[in-house]
């Protein structure tokens, strides 16, 4: 990998698939157009237009095109990747508001839950239309198994909140929902649009989900390791109760005193002055931030390994450099 | 049609689609259950188990076996269809809480907007689920587009409200998404999975749009002309700023001091005590509520007219008894 030359790997991967890229935020933009109901596109741009990395689009793309694919569909279904993610985060905004009021300028404050909520439907319904025109059953399949198990991860992490009993295999399967499962679906269906082997399309559905899994435990760990340069608060999580590794291991290896601690700030919600910097000083105690790094690392590894068994090509490398770089988001 | 019969259309159906009804009900169950996340089926027992009439899956299953289908894939069409519509209804209770607080209890005061918010998206993915079982794209097609009109439909509907210069024409495309969508959508891909000629096809959607239409402008009439046994409260509409067609017509006759009534009323929201007398009586002054009761009349017979190009059959009578019934309720 390189990190210290001028390219991050995914603005090298947004170099080399600029074209198809291009061709996406046409569609995105023609799709999301409504003749009858302006407030629609109105609520969408905000978000589309909001210039994120555009992360997921680029892995259907870039698995499709890793393949050998030189047919129309790809751009439909990173089409349809970007607006499951979108109408993923215009709900993420109603839930957020309405159980934690983080008071950040989302969408729903923006203008209303109701628009949050029906342009996500509407986005939703729209992303079916697309995968419809591909002509492919099995990406429907993929993408439908897909959506079902993003809403089962949130609404797990519902009831996981403030339970001190949640296990790692529990947040394993919530980060597998909220995130590593549009992440695989993106990448699997870019290699089942180009009609790839078994063998690569089981290849790229791994790399998404290792890493989706490393994504996630990056961005957990940057709610308690961030600086102001990543532009995250430190302790959301903790003040809203969102067990993550940091915490499970803190909790796990905690002593009685420890554990009253935790009971009270993360089981009932009771956080006083100085709780942070005390869960803080626990994370340091037993080891938790570096021994949680360990594990998006681990996964990342796992990712680039599961690249071994795709073609060799360009994109292969800059997946592979896009892996490290998720977790060197931590240095 | 008989209504002074014991037996009422939707029973009638209900009776003689017994047995399909019973494997629909048992696939709801067994697809609404989640492993991981209990929350689910807490949430939609609650809608699914309320006992509605289970009409729009009644008539996706009576479209399919009327056009002489003996597979087993209206089951997951029925289903499918009820999921779509729990969905949207999970959705409206975020959607009028948020916006209105009528104070009933919706699922969302009973658990909160998170879990209607999440359990909805839940249960429309797999909705998808159920029609990729199909292995039918021609399906998949159909309810995509209706699962977008839905949503068009609503946001169309928030945007109209409060705003006096909402046409007939407006009116009819709020109503086609919130409710029409669904119903022709339930009746045309039953007769899609039965392999039904084209004409009989264009006549099952044409038969589900207008019942549908003629449903939803009952529904609107009853706000205003409902009685206790109906179980609506009068006049929710108006205190909400819906424009429906017995004001659309009484704002499009109005003279000017009316017109400033109906611009304090609808387009403010500053409604004062007397003032639904007040607008009951010019709806009687214009004869609006008999106005709209003839256009119901109207889709309804509109709706038994497509019937003459579906085939002979005993659901065909029940069908069109269905449709008298759905504006006798006005009487």
């Amino acid at each position: 990998m390189s990190l210290d030359a001028a390219t991050k790997p995914h603005e090298q991967l947004a170099e080399y698939l600029a074209t198809d890229m291009e061709a996406v935020n046409r569609m995105i933009r023609a799709r999301m157009a409504s003749e009858h109901a302006p407030r629609i596109p109105e609520v969408t741009a905000h978000l589309v237009e909001a210039g994120g990395k555009r992360l997921r689009p680029m892995l259907t793309l870039a698995a499709a095109r890793l393949c050998g694919y030189d047919g129309p569909y790809h751009v439909h279904l990173a089409s349809t990747v970007e607006f499951i993610h979108t109408a993923t985060l215009l709900h993420d905004d109603v839930v957020d508001e309405s159980d934690q009021r983080r008071g950040r300028p989302t969408a729903n404050l923006l203008w209303d839950n109701t628009s949050s909520v029906l342009v996500g439907d509407y986005l939703f319904a729209r992303s079916f239309q697309l995968m419809v025109e591909t002509g492919s059953l099995r990406v429907l399949d993929i993408l439908a198994n897909a959506a079902a198990t993003i809403a089962e991860g949130e609404v797990l992490q519902l009831t996981a909140a403030r339970n001190l009993e949640t296990t790692e295999e529990i947040y394993l399967k919530v980060v597998r929902g909220k995130t590593a499962a549009l992440f695989s679906a993106a990448t699997e269906v870019g290699g089942v649009i180009a009609g790839a082997d078994e063998a690569v399309v089981k290849a790229l559905f791994d790399y998404g989900d290792a890493l989706g899994i490393s994504f996630q435990i990056v961005d957990d760990l940057l709610d308690y390791a961030g600086t102001e340069a990543t532009g995250k608060d430190i302790g959301d999580d903790f003040r809203e109760g969102k067990l993550t590794l940091p915490v499970i291991r803190a909790v796990a290896a905690a002593d009685p005193s420890e554990r009253e601690f935790w009971t009270r700030t993360f089981g009932k919600g009771r956080i006083a002055e100085g709780d942070l910097e005390t869960a803080l000083a626990l994370f340091a105690k037993y080891d938790t931030l570096e021994a949680t790094r360990r594990d998006a690392v681990l996964w990342a590894d796992r990712a680039k390994a599961a690249l071994d068994a795709v073609p060799e090509h360009d994109l292969r490398q800059m997946l592979a450099d896009l892996a490290d770089y998720v977790v060197a988001r931590l240095r």
